[in-house]
């Protein structure tokens, strides 16, 4: 890499940069051409980052704003809650962001104190944040300042099903399922007794049945239609398969469901309608990829729709947001 | 244990002794106090099985059919096609036989014929076939000569709907979604691209969708509740998790559907249902419990079934069934 | 089971019952013909234990002392450190005592501070603790007040080298190098970095090399004989596998290595030696066997020892020894 | 990439791209800038290969030797014995090849065939063949037309072994043990009894003692070192880990072996040698890095030695290979 070319390379931070998303996020700008890493920090301001664990690490440094200065953009990788503050100090630097927390997602304050239990700490901001479904919102997400980056469950769910909504091939006043599994990455990655290998290996269980803080998401985004959401936790490390139920317009089948998807992610560069076939978990790990395959069941039109959770569902659809929003290609680092 | 004690017990053998479930028949009936096991036999008349891997694996024999006589009963753990004429074989030395194979599950000999595409090889005797459902059918069970033991995702799926359809807790019309998962063991010993270990570990697909050989046996026994049944492979080797989605009938909510179903279930010893929170695998694995749980979500009440697919959902249910028949205790050797 | 018998029953309560060794022996005694589960304490003096995590977990109550009065027996299954306490207490009330912990397993007391780092909590309690090996020291075991049951590594290590030693089939001052591995939950129950599923699953490491705690015990018992003993930590739950590289004294080989161990173990309930061919975890996991195998390679003799690091490696050896001290049956409860 | 540059790319292809070794292959040639994939072909001439599993997935075409032409290597996947007589076409055509079957690493006609069990298919090529330990013999591999590359646990092995060797850091006539664990992609792809998901998960076992044809490989290239080498199969998909005992010569401690080997790997891209500390698999995985560390045990030294079976131990340190063969940058599409 000629000095020259570095020269011309956007310059990024990571703020969380020890959780999964984090290091994800991480090892993609490493190896993307355009971009510089220029910090890995710990999101916690002040605080001393952990050892590496290894000399193999690359060490995580604690944050110091003025590392900030002069850097093109930034990821928060924070907790939520802890990301808004976060967000509103890069912002303030006249940096682009993309946060992958939750405090931007939902449109409206109240509705996130509800959800989350907690006043908004920056509603000032909600506003102008771009939901950064990329595939729909790709306009916006390239004028953005601040992109609220999906949920993982989200993503899984919405980009089989905003389509079909939109072309009017559910029945009417009908709910769809979304029966979601996800692995153990989404989680998190501190230490708890949910987290601990004897609780998930050789196990699987349902979680948040009722409650989960993407019902309301994916909600918002569903363009009016209602979605049943119960996500499961499966004994793999990378990866959400969706299976969604929907009830179809009158004379509508999987094949014209195909044909909906097709038509619509032709020329996509993420996301793959298959021509038959269901896909599975080993095809999108380490991909920004989103795969999606449809089958008739009985009177419902079943979609399986897989990704990985810490690619399409968070860093790397980070990464293409972030692509957008620096007027890069869109697909730089991420093929 | 004294020689008269011995004297006492019922003898039995296990055709189809190398196989998944008959492996597991056999443990069984090893550590029951009221059975003898008279012999476990390969399920092919005259084959020689395969030599044991391990000093520790107790030797399958060659079947001889005269090995059958003075026995009570017989466990035939063969593939659908193949069972029928060693059942009619058994029948006609007037053992009592549990059926573990599709061969006697559905009633209609010509849908049988649809689904598994082959003449049913024993007609005469599906009238007499008794379908095992052990908490459903037990008079009948006891009185069988002949019964076809469920499969085990029917068995998840049909222990917590029949009660819910029987007292009229679903909307009217309304289908059920039956999202299944179940470990490997449920595919078979048999080596395969599907069940070699890089096609499963660390993955998760769904399969069959809308052609599974189980949705059949299912609609048969729901008591003309609608059900969508689409099953999916977890990489884990015991266990099936079956989510159900059921539109309620107006004014009822989950807690209706687990009053419901504690009411019915009270005093049985192998479903349990739980008063709050949902099942997992951990709990039910290697027992012939099934758990269950329901929860309120966005209009749904779901609920969780969780059984072992080699016990519940196969040999424990089989030897819960054959203790019935021979008029022993129904948890001998089960708890 | 009629009340005469359950009157016959010998009492004993779990110290310590929800870690992992506390949970199988739990379940082993409910299932013991011979003995009553008189409580499931928690360790720690009046320290209210969490709530059982689903209905199907039986309570673990606060320790009471009093609970102790009238007791056969106790099962301690608490840190090193914290146990020495609880076993002086159940000592002085006149029960027989299995300790799980390592308190009891050195004999010398200044070894055990440089090891834990700690004085010995009881060391007027050493000269009287039996290391409950119950192979090599049934007799021992029988009369025992006190018997401090082996880990997990040493069991495994000790069944096959012992009788190799006293037999003098190793070159003189050779060095055994044992390369042991172990399932996840010889790890404990407690949640962090380690037992994090993303630090385990998929994964695999060596640790505690030239440090860890079991190689002191391991050398007290050796005869002599010098152990290079090397842990790693296996992507699985339950098991230990160690092989072992012998160098043999003139002459011998894998086949007198195999003679030797067969005329030793010929009669034991609980230690199998194969005529040919290793064993792997799955044909004891879940039982109180040890597996053992012998290979020669390229000048060394290979023995492959396989037991499951909760039953053989802790609960059903402790189980085993209580049976002894308690004059049952030694396999009463765990065949 | 603009045309210019595709058409400086040097063209390669792969015969027998559907095992794991040629599938990663195919992977890393597609990310490679300097390199065109000309063909992704079945192993077997004429032979038609099955289609793929999933619209995702390359196909792979029927080899026909034309489509070699113009190349400017080549790398055969195939098993040994049926790899030796395409390297023979391949060389003819006069492209470099890269061979990661058994069939050229061998020196010895003789020894192949006592090993192997067959006469060697093509002995005339032999001695023309380099072993392609990369870190070892560059020179040799930038001027040879066949390259042998080795085998996973060889490479594992030797990497620590032979500087150590050649600095005179081991005991005189000490053997060393190689106390290997492989992940069971390293058992290849077919399915058998062996290789199915109820057999490796949740277990583990040694396996091919005394008798592994990486024995005589290992041999070959330890300078006059004795080595016992012993594999297991581990529950993992990818991975090597081998852990090594050393009698270290008098005076010599783990610091000097690490002082040792980070001399000799200082500048080397693809060894890295732990200041502390001893490497696991999760941070090798998907690199062509080999990861060493090592540590004081009771008077022995063990060196623990990481890399990932399928990159630097077969497709990975093929490219190597291949990148030095073509005078392209040795790191080249390897970082």
């Amino acid at each position: 890499m000629s000095e020259s070319r570095v020269g011309q390379r956007s310059k990024v931070a990571v703020l969380g940069a020890s959780g999964y998303a984090g290091r994800e996020l991480c090892g993609l700008v490493e190896r993307h051409p355009g971009l510089a890493l220029a910090g890995r920090f710990s999101a916690r301001l002040g605080v001393e980052p952990e050892a590496p664990q290894s000399p193999v690490d690359a060490p995580i440094e604690r944050l110091d704003l003025e590392r900030l200065d002069g850097l093109d953009g930034v990821f928060v990788c924070a907790p939520h809650g802890a990301s808004a503050p976060l967000v509103e100090t890069a912002l303030a630097r006249g940096l682009k962001v993309v946060d992958l927390s939750a405090d931007f997602r939902l449109r409206d304050g109240a509705l996130y104190e509800r959800v989350y239990g907690a006043v908004h700490p920056a509603p000032q901001l909600l506003d102008g944040a771009v939901y950064g479904l990329t595939e729909e919102r790709r306009a916006d997400v390239q004028r953005a300042q601040l992109v609220a980056n999906p949920g993982c469950y989200p993503t899984s769910v919405l980009l089989p099903l905003v389509p079909l909504v939109r072309a009017g091939l559910l029945a009417k006043d009908s709910a769809v399922i979304a029966d979601c599994k996800s692995g153990l990455s989404g989680a998190g990655k501190e230490p708890s007794a949910k987290t601990h290998f004897g609780a998930v290996h050789e196990n699987f269980a349902a979680y948040g049945v009722g409650t989960h803080r993407h019902q309301p998401e994916i909600e918002q985004e569903a363009l009016g239609t209602k979605v049943v959401f119960v996500p499961h936790l499966l004994p793999v490390f990378r990866g959400i398969l969706s299976t969604l139920y929907l009830d179809p317009a009158p004379g509508i089948a999987a094949r014209d469901v195909l044909n909906c998807l097709q038509a619509r992610y032709a020329g996509e560069p993420f996301v793959r309608v298959f021509e038959r076939g269901l896909p599975d978990l080993s095809r999108v790990q380490r991909t920004n990829q989103c795969h999606i395959g449809a089958a008739d069941a009985f009177g419902k039109v079943v979609v399986v729709s897989c990704l990985d959770n810490l690619v399409k569902g968070a860093a790397g659809q980070a990464l293409q947001n972030m692509n957008l929003m620096l007027a890069r290609p869109e697909t730089e680092g991420l093929v």
